[in-house]
């Protein structure tokens, strides 16, 4: 398995009209350049289609927007760890709160990933099931209370005992998993806030996919990463 | 968007082990072969990971095995039609009876894949679902009694009636769709069985992916799409 | 199977709290008697919860929201067609755009209710689904264009001719099906235009439900309705 | 909230032909029958559309089989807090491998049925599930490995370390939560095992609805638990 460096910031380019193909790479180029000038680990997660495509064009962690639990077999349409892995991911979100998964799922996508060798991103919407989801492991865990997910609003100023309470309850759990912030991240305030309150990095979207100057934007949350 | 020739073979390559990466590009490029030395529209649908690989590797047409209803946006692990297109792909399966739609999202995957130029191939499992699916007029649409998938068992000789009353049944509501037997498709036989029942083409998966010689068994398949 | 009269007026009680327990048996004993006293056919559609106890109360035909495709059997929390007929209900809401279901579930619950002589009302969101919808012949189909449900504009306002449209598409595939009108009713002026775009009745909800005038609103429904 | 008393006799009903209306009705009073006479205390939790009739019937605890996360409102077919509390419940199954949720819903749902004085029964698959499970902290929670789910081989003895271990997990994560053994339970030795392994209880289904002395089988069993 891959090793991560924390903090660190992980770019979700979810199925933005700006981050298919041409797209992804462009922003996961400004991600590589801005990793290596400022040290911060900065991982990206571009569509499925895009994964080969991305893996092969950067050396920073690429990550599969999400995986489904099956073993290789008679499933047309899923999207296998095998696969992922095949075309260069290190890891995976898990249960996105765009894509939610079964709780059977969760633990099955969890497991299969960690026996191939690649890091499972848990998401989850609050302290209670942050809790929960620390209980199987996951490398990391990002929180996302659904109702900031692309508001701009970032949990860690609206909603800052979310994320305290979160790393409170998945700490009761487990010592191993890495907490992530996310949801709102929008500035390099909203970063450092978030590695204030605990947490080991974010995970970004629409900020950085739509910004105008995703380049500047980034820097400033990996300086902001290394002060929080 | 790109005009196919009829008969067809449509391969699905799932999500076996064998068709991943390296696999994928393997089975796509005997495809192509068996394609241009016979003159039979031969289609390749890999998986999502695979697309972009596939899609640059040969000429043939290939699809994904699935898309997603979806508008670009805020839709984490979704495989979009745009995405798919950017791939390179020239259509995808659509409910196939191993990823399931909701009736509301395979019209709108039918209606976004025609509005980008792409062919939507559509599943379905009997006759009266095969009249519902020709009202959304997709290019294609594939019957497969799910009882037959993978048992090596052809529709055309198991359920000779379903193929037959799916064709009437199809006739009557649309006669601009292209029906294909989806069922327990392995040996050239049944290819020119199908034929002979009045569809235009077979869609197989296991029989050719799993084939200990897949260029012989594709090559004795596309020679009896042409007699059929 | 029950013989229903046309027009008709189907109150889907949905999950609204106005709706439980004694709250549906009151709305139900009022269709009853506004049915009684206009003639025209008025059927109910409680939570399942409530369906054995509405059923006994009230004279009138009492539906289920959902139904499950499934025969009996391992099928935990699952609504079966065995167990709404029991209950008393007399047919079934199929694919409500809350409760919307994948095609093939679709086709075998609008099967399995009819031969256990059950009415299936199935519900679609357009023109194109209406005629897919039709060619699996259920006794009735509603139309609901989802932006419409809940808002208090009727489609025959503001979309007369997803109304008209449907009706028509719904005609070329099957003489037999009886179609309603079923998104943003709240008016007998809506009722009444319904009718007059070729419906023979409406599904609705909110505005019977939370009216604070239920068997007024209704009985000018009724009356709108026969002069349609 | 009602209180149960440990050990406890969980008898999910299912979707079984025989536990429809009158045949629930009567699975029922047997239950409550040998509840009176051995002082164990047996729940019951049939189908949704008899839920009232039994929660009348009998003076034994019921529970509905499945409800949904939704608060009252637009939710057509699906089964509130509220509802099965109106109609009798004292508690539900969520999450049972039949009827699974995304993690977020069981999370909600438990919440739900907690905030509404009801008593949650949550159904897990594996020890590592189990201890996830129990961050939720349900009242109970019941281990059933879906591989032997109807099997009628009891987990107690195909698989006595998947109980130890979920009894071992769960408690790392809460000592509140209360422990049933629910998979392949079918005579009073397995219940006597399960018990001995350190559960409070057990969840059956087929082995009680569909014995041909479901009276006898219930006494002996409950015997069984209190010797456990």
């Amino acid at each position: 398995m891959k090793r991560l460096k924390y903090p660190i910031i992980v770019l979700n380019l979810k199925t933005y009209s700006e981050a298919i193909g041409e797209g992804a790479l462009r922003l996961a180029r400004i991600a590589e350049k801005v990793s290596r000038e400022t040290g911060v680990e900065i991982a990206v997660a571009p569509q499925h289609t895009d994964l080969a495509r991305v893996a092969e064009a950067v050396s920073i962690p690429v990550f599969a927007q999400h995986v489904d639990p099956h073993k290789p077999g008679s499933w047309t349409g899923s999207v296998l760890v095998e696969a992922i892995k095949d075309a260069g991911a290190v890891g995976s979100l898990v249960n996105h709160s765009e894509k939610q998964l079964k709780l059977s799922d969760i633990a099955a996508s969890i497991s299969r990933l960690r026996e191939a060798g690649l890091i499972p991103l848990l998401c989850t919407n609050d302290p209670t099931v942050s809790a929960a989801g620390a209980a199987l492991e996951p490398e990391m865990l990002a929180v996302e209370p659904p109702e900031l997910i692309g508001t701009g609003i970032p949990v860690s100023r609206a909603k800052p005992e979310v994320v305290t309470q979160s790393v409170e309850s998945v700490r009761r759990v487990s010592r191993a998993v890495h907490i992530l912030c996310g949801a709102g991240i929008s500035t390099a305030e909203d970063v450092e806030a978030a590695i204030k309150l605990g947490t080991e990095g974010v995970l970004l979207a629409s900020a950085y996919v739509k910004s105008k100057e995703p380049e500047k934007l980034l820097k400033s949350m990996a300086e902001a990463a290394l002060k929080g």
